[in-house]
C-alpha cells in the first residue's frame, strides 16, 4: 500500500525560514508570525488534512474522473464530502482580506498550504486556488455591491469561483475573444463560448461564481476591449435562486488532473447570462493583471507540491524494493545502488529549489503589500515579484515535470502502471508548463518586460546572489559557479540591451532558454542561502544540476540567427 | 481531423545512406540492395500500410485499450484485422531467414520499417517486434524439431510470440526469477507467474509462442541457473489442438501503449504448462542475449518513430493555429513564431540524429553477419554494435521523452487533451527509458561492459566522430566542439581507466549522465555526416543541442563521491 501524502514540514519551515529573512529584505511585521508557533500548528492542520483526507482521494479521483450527467457535472466520488472538510476548516479564508471574513494571514504561510494541497491532489487543490484570484480581483476591482454580495462567500467557500477566459480560437492571444456583452439595466447579458474552464461547473456548492472575460458592443478590437464580468452560476430570485444562463456542455477527457472538471461553456443559450461589470470597461486585462502574480505564483507551489510527491513515492518505493545483491549476497533495497541514489537526491535538490523560489516571491508580495512597508522597500520588492512570478511559474513546472519523470524511472515498470500513483504525477505535471501562460510566455514576460524594460530588479537580484555566494564558507562547491554564472547573466543582458532594433528578435528566440539559465541559477543561489546542514545537497546542486547552466548561456549566446534562418 | 502518421521517406532514405557508406565500415553487399529502388518501394509499401491501416488505429486503440474478458483478451478494435493485413503483405518475414520462409532482407531495411511501425503505432509495433526476438533465438538455438514446428508459422506471423521473462520479485535483476520447469519425458512442464507480458495473450492469432524463464529442480542460484522454454499457448493433440496450461489473469491499466495487452500469466495451474528447451539447460540467459541487441536497437527504432510522429503532428498543429498577429495586423499560424520554431528544429534535430544512430547500429549489425565479411570487419563490426546498442537504446528512448514532451508543448492545452494524438504519444513515449532493460542497465552495459572491457571499439568510434569533424567544411559549427568533446571523452576515459578499484564504484554512480553526454556527441557525429543540404539543421544542433555535452561531462567529472556521501 502507498502511504499517503506527508508534507514535509521540515523543509517547509526551512524555506519559510529562508525567504522571510535571506532574500534581502527586512522581514515584513507579518512574517515574524509565520515563523512562529501558531503558523506551526497551522500548517500541522494542513499537513493532516492533506494526509487524511486528500491525499486519499488523489488516485480514486483520477481514476473515476468528474463527469457529465444530464443534471451537470459530477465531481468524483469523495470530492465533495473533502471540500465540506475543507471550508469547515477555513482553509479557503486562510489569507484572505479580514474585512471580508478572511483570516488576513500571510502568503508565505498561504503558499505553504498551497505547495500541501497540491502535492496531496492538484485535481482539487485547484478549485481554492482560484478563488484567491477571484477575491483578489474582487477586492481590489468590484464596487461595494458586488464585493458585498459575493466576497464574503467566496472567501467561506460556500461559492467556489471559476476562471472563464479562453475561448476556442483565444487562447494565449486574447485579442481574439469574441464572448459579447450587451447591457440591460444595471447588469449585462452575455454570450459566447469558453473553453479550458478549470471547475468551471459541478456539484460542490450551490453556487459558481465565474470571472468572464468579453467584449462589449462599443468595445475597440483587440485586448483593449476587453471587459471583465461577474457571472454567477445562479441568480437571486424573488422564490430563491434560478439557474443564469450558462452551463457546461462538454468536459475535456485530460492526460491528467482527471478529477478536476474542466469544462466547456456556453453562455446565452436563452437570452444572455446575466452579469455585472467588475472595474472599468475595457480594463479587463488589467483586472486580470492584479492577480496574474497570485496565479503564477500558484502555479509554481502546486508544482512543488507535485514534485515534493514525486520524491516521497520514489524514496518510499526505493527502500522497499530489492533488486540485487550485496557482497554478501544478501537482496538490496535499490534506494543502495548508486544511480537511484543520484536520481533521489537530483530529486529531492530540485523540488528544494523550487520550494525556495517559490515561497521567496510569496514572502516578497507580503512585503511589497505589507501594511508597515516603507515605499522603496515596497518598491524593490515589488520588482522582485515581478522578476519571480514568470521565474517560478516556469522553472517549478518544468522542474515538476523532470522530478516526476525521475520519479517514474525509480519506480521501473511499475511506474507506467495506473496504480501507481507516482504514473499520475507524471500525467498531473504537465499541464503547469502550459496552463496560466505557457512557459514561454513567462520567459518573453521575464526576459523582455521585467529584464529590460524595469532595470533594477535584475540589478538587484544578481547582487543578492552574488551576496549569498561571497558569504558561503571558501571553497563551497556553490561559490565559484554561482559568481561566475552572476557574471556572465549580467554581461549578457548588458549585451542584449546594445542590441537596438533587434532585441525583440533575439528575446522572441532565446528568452526561454535564457529563463532555464536564470532558473538553474537561482536554484543555486536558494542552495547557497540554505542552512549549513544541507550542505551535502547543495554540492550535489553544484555538482549535477548548476552545470547546465553553461549549456543554456551558450544556446543563449547563439542568439536569433540560425531560428530564423533554418528550414522547418 | 490529424492527418494520420506519413512515414518520412526521405530522411529515412537518406539516414539509410549515411548508415551504410559512411559509419567507417565498407558498405555491406546487400547494403547496396537497400539503397536500390527494390528497397524504396518497399518503403513505400510500409508506408502506405501505416498511413492507411496502423496510424488510423492508434488513437482508437489508445481509448479503448485491450480487455480481459472470461473468454481471454480481446484487442482493441481493428487489431486483428490490421495484423491479418500485415501478415498478408509479408512484413513479418521481411528481414527472417530464407531458409524458414523469411525474405532474409537486412536489418538497415527492416529497421526502417520498425521506425514506420512505432511511429504509427507502438502499441501494435510491439507485437511484430517481439517476433523478431523469438524468430533469432529459435534459430540460433533451438533445436531441429522446435525449429521445424515453430519457425515457419513464427515467420509468417500466423503464430506471434511472447517473451515470458519478468516475475513480480524479479525485473531488473532475474537472479530471483521462480519459475520452475520439471522435466516430463521429452518436455518440460513448467509453474509460476509472469508479468509484464506484452501481447501475452490476444484474440489476433489462433497460438501464441511463449518464451519463457524458469529453473529446472537441479539449477543453481543465480543468473546461471536459469533456463529458457518454448511454451505455446496451445498444443497439438489428436483432433486438432487444446490449450496449455498458461493463461493472462489480468491485464495491467497503463499510462501508455494501451492497446498492447500487458499480462500477468500464471503457468501450471492444473498440474504445468509443457514446454520445450530451447538451447543448453542453465543457458537460458545467454540465449537472451544473442536477441539483446536486436530487441534494444528495436526499442530506438520505435521511439524515434514517437519523436517523428510527435514531430508531425507538432507541425501540423503549428502550420494551421493562429495566434498573435503579424506587423500588418494579420494573424499569424504559431510556427512563424521564433519560440515555436525553436521547439520544432529541437523535435527535427534530435529524431534525425536518434534515427541515423539507431540505422547505424541495424548496418553494423548487417555488416556483422554478413556473409562475405572478413573477419577483421565481423570483430569490428560487432564492436560497434556493441557500443551503438545501449547508446541507441538509452538515448533514443530518452530523446522520445523529450521530443514528445517539446510536441505538447507546441499543442498548448489542446496538447493536454485526449483527443489530441500528441499527448498519447507522450504517455506512450515513457516506457522507453524503463523496458528491455532500464537505460540505467544501458548505461551500466556502455561504460562498465563495451568501453572499459572492450577498448578497441570505443577508440574506433572517437577516431570515426574526429574523422566526421575533420571532414567538415573549416568552420562549420559542429567542427570546433565535436572535436573538443571526442578529445573530453577520451580523456575521461583513460582516467577511468587509470582508477583501479574504485572504477566499479565511479560507473555505478555516473554511467547514466557518461551515457547522455556520449549521446549527445554522438548525435553530433550524425550530424557532421549528414548531407549538405542539412547543414542549417547540423548547425541549430551545434548551437541549441551539442551545448549539453559540456553540462553531462561537467556531472560526469564529479564522480561517486558525492552520490555516496550525501544524505538522502
Amino acid at each position: 500500500m502507498t502511504a499517503p501524502y506527508e508534507a514535509p514540514l521540515a523543509l517547509i519551515r526551512a524555506a519559510q525560514e529562508q525567504a522571510a529573512r535571506r532574500l534581502g529584505f527586512a522581514p515584513a511585521a507579518e512574517h515574524e508570525e509565520v515563523l512562529g508557533d501558531t503558523s506551526a500548528a497551522v500548517l500541522e492542520g494542513a499537513a493532516r488534512l492533506a494526509r487524511d483526507v486528500l491525499s486519499p482521494l488523489n488516485r480514486s479521483g483520477d481514476a473515476q474522473g468528474a463527469q457529465l450527467s444530464a443534471g451537470g457535472v459530477i465531481a468524483a466520488r469523495g470530492f465533495a464530502e473533502g471540500w465540506r472538510r475543507f471550508c469547515a476548516d477555513g482553509w479557503p479564508s486562510l489569507a484572505a482580506p479580514a474585512e471580508w471574513g478572511g483570516q488576513g494571514l500571510p502568503l508565505l504561510l498561504a503558499a505553504a498550504t498551497t505547495e500541501i494541497w497540491g502535492g496531496a491532489n492538484l485535481a482539487f487543490a485547484m478549485l481554492p486556488e482560484t478563488a484567491v484570484g477571484a477575491i483578489e480581483v474582487l477586492r481590489v476591482h468590484g464596487d461595494e455591491p458586488l464585493r458585498s454580495a459575493y466576497l464574503p462567500r467566496l472567501v467561506s467557500g460556500e461559492w467556489p469561483a471559476a476562471m472563464s477566459l479562453t475561448e476556442p480560437q483565444a487562447g494565449s492571444d486574447l485579442s481574439t475573444v469574441r464572448t459579447l456583452a450587451r447591457p440591460e439595466g444595471d447588469a449585462w447579458l452575455l454570450s459566447g463560448r469558453k473553453i479550458f474552464i478549470s471547475w468551471g461547473e459541478h456539484d460542490l456548492a450551490e453556487n459558481i461564481v465565474h470571472l468572464v472575460l468579453a467584449r462589449t458592443p462599443d468595445a475597440p478590437p483587440g485586448v483593449r476591449g476587453l471587459s471583465l464580468f461577474l457571472v454567477p452560476r445562479r441568480l437571486p430570485h424573488a422564490d430563491g435562486w434560478i439557474a443564469n444562463d450558462l452551463r457546461a456542455v462538454s468536459l475535456e477527457h485530460k492526460m491528467g488532473i482527471r478529477a478536476s472538471p474542466t469544462c466547456a461553456m456556453v453562455l446565452g443559450e436563452a437570452g444572455g447570462a446575466r452579469g455585472w461589470l467588475i472595474g472599468a470597461r475595457h480594463q479587463g486585462l488589467a483586472c486580470m493583471f492584479t492577480v496574474m502574480n497570485h496565479m503564477r505564483i500558484g502555479v509554481g507551489l502546486h508544482s512543488t507540491g507535485l514534485a515534493e510527491r514525486a520524491r516521497q513515492l520514489a524514496h518510499g518505493y526505493a527502500a522497499e524494493r530489492r533488486q540485487g545483491r550485496d557482497a554478501h549476497g544478501a537482496q538490496r533495497p535499490i534506494i543502495e545502488h548508486a544511480d537511484v541514489r543520484r536520481m533521489l537526491l537530483s530529486m529531492n535538490v530540485l523540488t528544494h529549489a523550487a520550494r525556495c523560489l517559490a515561497y521567496g516571491a510569496a514572502a516578497a508580495l507580503d512585503v511589497a503589500h505589507g501594511a508597515g512597508t516603507q515605499p522603496h522597500t515596497r518598491a524593490r520588492a515589488l520588482r522582485r515579484v515581478g522578476l519571480l512570478t514568470p521565474l517560478v511559474k516556469a522553472w517549478a513546472s518544468d522542474t515538476a515535470v523532470e522530478v516526476s519523470s525521475l520519479g517514474v524511472q525509480v519506480h521501473g515498470g511499475t511506474g507506467y502502471v495506473d496504480d501507481c500513483e507516482a504514473s499520475q504525477i507524471y500525467r498531473d505535471a504537465r499541464i503547469g508548463p502550459v496552463f496560466e501562460g505557457t512557459n514561454f510566455i513567462q520567459a518573453q514576460d521575464l526576459l523582455g518586460r521585467k529584464i529590460l524594460r524595469e532595470e533594477a530588479g535584475f540589478a538587484e537580484l544578481l547582487e543578492q546572489m552574488e551576496q549569498a555566494a561571497a558569504a558561503l564558507p571558501p571553497g563551497a562547491p556553490l561559490q565559484a559557479p554561482l559568481r561566475s554564472e552572476c557574471a556572465a547573466l549580467r554581461a549578457w543582458v548588458q549585451q542584449l540591451r546594445a542590441a537596438g532594433t533587434r532585441q525583440g528578435e533575439i528575446v522572441a528566440a532565446i528568452a526561454y532558454p535564457f529563463l532555464q539559465w536564470l532558473g538553474v541559477v537561482a536554484g543555486a543561489w536558494q542552495w547557497a542561502l540554505a542552512a549549513p546542514e544541507l550542505a551535502d545537497q547543495a554540492e550535489f546542486y553544484a555538482l549535477h544540476i548548476l552545470p547546465r547552466a553553461r549549456a543554456h548561456a551558450a544556446t543563449v549566446a547563439a542568439g536569433s540567427d540560425i531560428i530564423g534562418r533554418a528550414r522547418l
